[in-house]
C-alpha cells in the first residue's frame, strides 16, 4: 500500500544553538519542518508554516528535494522566526536566550483543499487555539497527533483541554505530562491525561527513551544509547516525525503498529542528535535507519 | 540444575523513611539484607553482616524463612546500624537526616570455610578496602559482582579502582558513573568505567530503567511503570538481588541470560518500590514475580 499524506502545522525557524560542544548559527529548525523532515522517510509530507522573504531558495531545495509539499508554506515580508537556546552540561536542560517570533507572529494558516483532504494531521507545538483553528480545516483526517509545551499547559490551559478530545495521539514530554495531569508519577499522570479524551498519550523521556499509554496497554521503551550527543534541538519532534511517518507507511493502526512505529520515531531521534540542528538528516538514508532499527532490536531483545 | 549459593557481605540496618506518602520507622534494611531477600527467590544466599544485639529474633525467624543462611550474621553487643532519610516530591532525590552506624562502624569479617566456598559473591555497597579484604578470604567464586556509591568514589577512588579489575558485574547507577568516569555521558562514562577492568557494567537509573555495557554489547531495558511508588529504599540492592538470584538459578553466563537476569531484577525492584522498606517483599511470591516479568515482557515488546 501506500503511504498516506501527512499535513504538520507549526514553525520553521532558524536557531543558534550553544551546547557543551560547540555553537551552530542560525540552523535551519522549527517544530514543523524537524517532523517534516524525519515523516518525509516514510510518506509525502505537507509543510503547513510560515516564513519570511530571507527565507533562501537553498533550503526550499531541501525541502522540497525530501519530497516535502511547499504548497502551504506561506511567505510573508519580513524575517523568518529566531531562536536563540543554550543547554547546560547537562544538556536535558536549555535556556532560550533569544526568541524572536517574526513573521511567525501572524501565522494564521489557511488551507487548500488538498490539504484539507489529508488523512493524517499533526498539530506540532503552537498556540492550542491555532491548533484547533487548524484542525477545523481539516475534512475528516484519520489520525490526529499532537504536540504541546509548558508555556502553553500554564497560559491555555482551557483551549488545550478543549482539543484533546479529538487527539488520536497526544505527544508531550514527562514534565509536560506533570503539569498538565498535577501528578508528578508519570504513570499517574498519562492515565489522568488519557481522561481527558486523548486515545493515547506518548510520554517522550529525552535520553531516557518514551512511554505510550493506552486504556488497555502500555508500551516503555529505552532510547538509543548514543556516546555522542551533540545538541538535542529537534529530537522530539523529530520523534513525532518518525512515529506518525512509519504509521502513514504502513497503514497499521493496531498497538503494534504503533509500537513499531515509535521504535522508529527513537531510531530518528537518535540520529538528529548527532549533529547541531537538523544536520545529521541532510545525510541519512532510510537504510541508515533500517540498520539502527535492526540494532536496536538488538540492544533490547532478551 | 541447583543453584549456586551466593555469599553477600553488607549492611543490615533498621532505617526509618519519609517519602510524601508517609512514614515508616525503624523497618528492617541495609544493602545485604535487600539483597539477599530479592535473592532468596532464586538461590540459597549467605549473609555476611553484622547486627546488635537489639537485632530481633522475628526478623531473624523471617530471613532465615527465607531460606538465608545466617550463620556469617555477626552478633555484636551494642546497636544495629541506623538510618533515616527524606525522600523528595521528586522521589529521585533524598536527603540522609541521621546516619548510625553503631556496630557496623566495627564490622570486619572473618568467613567460615563454607562461606570462602561461594561459588557467586555479592560485594553490596561498603568500604572498597572491605570489599577487597572480603574478597581476598573467598577460595575461588565464578562470579563477583560488586555495587559502590558516590561517597566511596570521591574518598576511595584508589581502592576502588584496584577492585575492579576482579569483578565481574559492577553494579551503580547513573551519577556514580558519572563521577567514577569524569564523563557525563553514560554511554561514555560505562565504556571508561569497562576500562578499568570489570567484565560488565550495569548502570542503574532508577525510574528510567538500566542499562548493560559490556565489551561487545549493550542492553537497555525500561523500568517497570508504576502509578504507586511508595519509596524507593532499597530498589538497587533488590534489583542487583533479582539479577544475581536468576544469574546463580539458571548457571547461565551468556548474555541472553544476564539480560534475563536483569530483567528479572528489574520486576523485583519494581515490587520493592510499592511499599516501605522491604515489606512489600514479605508476602511477595514467586508466582507474582514470574506474573510480572510476563506483564514486563508485554510491555516491552514491539
Amino acid at each position: 500500500m501506500s503511504a498516506a499524506p501527512i499535513a504538520v502545522v507549526g514553525s520553521v525557524a532558524f536557531d543558534t544553538i550553544e551546547t557543551p560542544f560547540g555553537r551552530a548559527e542560525e540552523v535551519l529548525g522549527g517544530s514543523a519542518m524537524h517532523f517534516a523532515v524525519a515523516a518525509s522517510y516514510f510518506a509525502p509530507v505537507r509543510l503547513v508554516a510560515v516564513v519570511g522573504d530571507d527565507f533562501p531558495d537553498a533550503e526550499r531545495e531541501y525541502l522540497a528535494g525530501r519530497g516535502i509539499d511547499l504548497s502551504g508554506l506561506e511567505v510573508r515580508p519580513g524575517r523568518t522566526f529566531r531562536w536563540t537556546g543554550r543547554y547546560h552540561e547537562d544538556m536535558n536542560v536549555r535556556d532560550t536566550l533569544a526568541l524572536h517570533l517574526n513573521v511567525f507572529a501572524e501565522f494564521r494558516p489557511v488551507l487548500s483543499a488538498e490539504i484539507r483532504r489529508s488523512p493524517i494531521v499533526f498539530l506540532a507545538n503552537i498556540d492550542p487555539r491555532l491548533q484547533e483553528a487548524v484542525l477545523e480545516q481539516f475534512d475528516d483526517p484519520n489520525v490526529v497527533a499532537c504536540d504541546t509545551m509548558d508555556h502553553w499547559i500554564a497560559t491555555a490551559r482551557e483551549p488545550l483541554e478543549a482539543l484533546l478530545p479529538r487527539v488520536d495521539l497526544l505527544v508531550l514530554n514527562d514534565d509536560e505530562a506533570r503539569l498538565l495531569s498535577g501528578e508528578q508519577n508519570v504513570s499517574r499522570a498519562a492515565r489522568r491525561i488519557l481522561e481527558l479524551g486523548p486515545r493515547s498519550v506518548l510520554v517522550k523521556r529525552g535520553e531516557y527513551g518514551a512511554i505510550l499509554f493506552s486504556p488497555d496497554s502500555v508500551f516503555a521503551v529505552p532510547a538509543y544509547p548514543l556516546e555522542e550527543v551533540f545538541d538535542p534541538t529537534g529530537a522530539g519532534d523529530t520523534f513525532a516525525g518518525g512515529v506518525v511517518g512509519y504509521l502513514s507507511a504502513t497503514g497499521e493502526r493496531s498497538e503494534a503498529g504503533l509500537r513499531r512505529a515509535i521504535v522508529y520515531g527513537t531510531v530518528l531521534a537518535s540520529y538528529v542528535v548527532e549533529d547541531f540542528g537538523g544536520q545529521r538528516l541532510r545525510t541519512l538514508t532510510r537504510d541508515d535507519i533500517d540498520r539502527r532499527y535492526r540494532q536496536f532490536v538488538a540492544l533490547t531483545e532478551f
